[in-house]
């Protein structure tokens, strides 16, 4: 594990996924893991923290999820975006390899027995609140977050730091065809009118 | 409404949402109008399209969205920061002049009595599909989408184009406390490894 990451408080774990950042969805099933891409994950709750995670009934990592009731969201960096892409488009079907070819190094937590994704800025340890309905009509899985880390350089004291950190941490959002834009500029509202 | 809006086809109405923006929620009931901030706000599904937006039980927007059935998602700009902010902490049961207090402008497409926000970049008109459990247990509502709209300064042919659009227009995503980041730079991801 690297020396920057720290635990995150679990009543700001929220604020990991609060500007709408793609996340990587890792799962594992006895010796089987994979890293998802997926651009549909969302907050869902303050305290206890649980989000929202969209996963394709074709996926792998569903498959691992549903078998587990566990997975991990993480945030990837401007330095994975190739990596980002591919574990989107590559199936773990297809390519027993997958993750290797994508560049995926995993890593862990102790007592959190899953797969976590190296590079990222924040990891979300999740269990499955099972919700059979919404997973088989939209796809939709709800997680309640049980544990949250992030890198110190770029998220401290509950906040991102983004306007001060290497620009290689920044997040990803991805529209469409391998287009990603990076978080940018910083702004401060005013909480009253003129 | 403006010269700049035009229609944006169903199939690609999830991209409005797809690189996770903090949305302005809006929904008409009689002749009451009210509009909310919601970071927790996601697309679900591709065609037909629909999304997921957060609804606080205190919120009168959510009170107007159960009794019309129908709200708007739309996407602010940075040049409406101040008024996301402030229509996301000011409460039209405290203030019935919210909305004018937080500069907001309504304006209408033929066809859909709803209210939509000036100065947005795109907007889903959206009707509610019911599902009581995740309303009370969740404040989780599903929305499908039935008609959308951007400005094509800065969404043309199904994409985004906050590089080459006026800075203004860039999307806003939030964190807390009155901290925006807007959206940033774009990068092309490669669809193989080297």
């Amino acid at each position: 594990m690297n020396e920057h990451i720290a635990p995150v408080p679990l009543d700001k774990a929220y604020r990991l996924l609060n500007h709408g950042p793609t996340v990587l969805v890792s799962a594992r099933h006895g010796d089987v893991n994979n890293v998802l891409a997926a651009a549909w994950s969302c907050a869902l709750d303050f305290s206890p923290p649980k989000l929202t995670v969209v996963l394709d009934k074709a996926t792998r990592t569903r498959e691992l999820v549903e078998r587990s009731g566990r997975f991990v969201i993480q945030v990837p960096t401007v330095q994975l975006l190739d990596l980002t892409y591919q574990v989107g488009h590559r199936s773990l079907n297809d390519e027993p390899d997958k993750l290797a070819r994508s560049g995926v190094e995993l890593f862990g937590f102790d007592g959190h027995d899953q797969p976590f994704v190296a590079g990222c800025s924040a990891w979300l340890a999740c269990r499955v609140i099972p919700e059979p309905h919404n997973q088989q009509t939209y796809d939709l899985f709800i997680g309640e977050v049980v544990a949250a880390w992030a890198d110190r350089r770029v998220f401290s004291d509950g906040h991102w730091t983004f306007e001060s950190a290497p620009p290689e941490l920044r997040s990803l959002h991805y529209i469409a065809g391998g287009h990603f834009y990076a978080i940018g500029e910083v702004f401060e509202a005013k909480a009253s009118a003129q």
